[in-house]
């Protein structure tokens, strides 16, 4: 059983449709801001406010190490986890850069790094140190899962309360796409080939390796795909149940959550199994260069803002897509109306 | 003969190259910020900087009439460009609204309204009251297009001086797409029917008789696919022209050149016409809804960031799509090396 029932409010649909007749009034061709106006109308019905505002965005950035790197899935060694930590603390990296551009609150959690970071700007919030290697034994307990989920849901309360009116959640953990290809595997029941991507650059023999590695670890492991916390628990990540139980957090308080690349939405799935109505406060920012996104997505029923061909994680790509659906609030918040503005309507 | 040559530099290639080879050196993996690394690298051959800066961005909107209004072509009457142009004084259009937040310079520029707008915030460079109906004759003299061409570049040097580092360039004129659909037409030989589309919202039959219009216009005008002023004082608009100088001006100046939807890539041909190097400045920010637009990104030789299904012109989409091109500069700018931030990489 969870720690509670991480229960999320229905969407006001009524002040959506509100909000659409109000756009179809202000000075511009009607339907002519195309999906700003679809995002203007889904943030009021998440909000159930007609002017919602976005500002600040609140960005989350949950850091873990994986065991399954042990079997040579990945590009990068382990250690980097803890070096990029180091780059986000000092204010380096992708995410600290977008994070700057749109003036966003952003944390740094140690849900899981396999070393011990003392740095007074890090949330040190370490359930353990790093999960097993799932391909020999369960990822972690299922007592740990839902720790991980936990810290998860209070850190986004928390960012929540200081101010935060949309969540961004990124990641970092060298191994975290071979975990979240074996969790969609789980979720999806599609072929784990059509899931596994190249990760952080790994070459194509090493990319056949990771198949089989998630193929055998998926037998070994067996996860119960009606039960969330035992995919996490048996082949997931302490980043990756961070990620998700920050988004319900989000959904709860009616807080729009902006979906990053693969790895993210991964973490959306697990968060509509655990409760259907989350999915309704997710925005899907990007369309990534990861193959098992789109895969994700379509299961998420959602439909990507942006296709730049980002796969860098860290919740770059929501952060680069930011600025869009800002866009829709303030189109809605500042545009005049036919009426107010004395211009004539269609003929 | 124009009034000046309109030359253009040539791009500092080794400048691309050299930014190409340090975005390989910042923390991330190869290649995983996709479109915003090509962007950094066109930017810098564009500037012939390493590190340029967009910001702040310029917009220019061009404000005019057309007598082909007369063949019902389009839902709105005419005077409500008058009406709109008001709308932007006052700051209530779309533009108005995306241009606040991106902190942008915004100049409206009245070079052919067929009323006279008095208003100490509008600029007046007004070449004629309105084109004439191009069904029934030439939309202007050569001269005037020439003008209107000049207008522009001037327009576009001035707010470059006041510190525009890109070029956005925005349009208001009820019959534009009209005169657009003519343009591309001429120069790209394709099918009337394909280059047409609904502009601010006609119905069907009205829809049928834009496109028999044009036919019929481009018949009897036969302007000379070789000589694009020629095809703008034929069948073009004032706006048109005045984009076009100002996309002349920004390419002059090393000014990277972030181009809208139908109408302004229209305005983008003509300028490569004119000056062909004058297209390696330009960035199509979004693919717009109307129809000819593919085939005008297509003849501009560019591929489209983002498609939001927007088509309201006055220069939104660019604005829109701003940040993702200021995020390229930022990373560049502001991202740590592996060196720097002691990061291993890749094994």
């Amino acid at each position: 059983m969870l720690n509670h029932s991480y229960s999320v409010p229905k969407l006001n649909k009524e002040m959506g449709q509100q909000v659409s007749r109000y756009i179809d009034t202000l000075t511009k061709p009607l339907g002519s801001l195309g999906r700003l106006e679809e995002l203007a109308i889904s943030l009021a019905a998440m909000k159930g406010e007609a002017f919602p505002s976005v500002t600040p965005p609140g960005v989350l950035v949950f850091a873990a190490d994986h065991g399954i790197t042990d079997e040579g899935v990945s590009a990068y060694p382990q250690e980097v986890t803890e070096q990029m930590v180091r780059n986000f603390l000092n204010g380096g990296a992708g995410i600290n850069v977008f994070s700057r551009q749109i003036g966003a609150l952003l944390e740094i959690i140690d849900i899981g790094v396999t070393s011990t970071i003392k740095d007074e700007r890090l949330i040190d919030k370490k359930v353990r140190f790093g999960t097993a290697n799932f391909y020999q034994e369960n990822a972690m307990t299922r007592k740990e899962a839902e720790d991980a989920l936990e810290v998860g849901y209070q850190q986004g309360l928390e960012i929540i309360n200081k101010g935060a009116k949309c969540l961004i959640l990124g990641e970092m953990g060298i191994g975290n796409t071979t975990a979240s290809s074996a969790i969609l595997a789980v979720l999806s029941k599609a072929q784990i080939a059509s899931l596994v991507g190249h990760g952080t650059g790994i070459a194509d023999d090493a990319f056949e390796h990771k198949i089989e590695v998630i193929k055998q670890a998926l037998v070994k492991r067996n996860p119960n795909p009606q039960d969330p916390v035992d995919i996490m628990a048996k082949v997931g990540g302490l980043e990756i149940a961070g990620m998700t139980g920050a988004m319900l957090a989000a959904a709860s308080q009616r807080v729009p959550i902006l979906v990053d690349g693969f790895i993210c939405t991964v973490a959306a799935l697990l968060a509509k199994e655990i409760s259907q109505a989350a999915s309704n406060y997710m925005i899907v920012t990007h369309q990534s260069a990861e193959p098992g996104h789109q895969v994700a997505i379509s299961l998420l029923g959602n439909k990507p803002l942006i296709d730049l061909g980002l796969r860098l994680g860290e919740g770059t790509g929501a952060t680069i897509a930011y600025p869009i659906i800002q866009s829709a609030t303030l189109m809605v918040k500042e545009m005049a109306t036919f009426n107010t503005a004395g211009v004539l309507n269609k003929q």
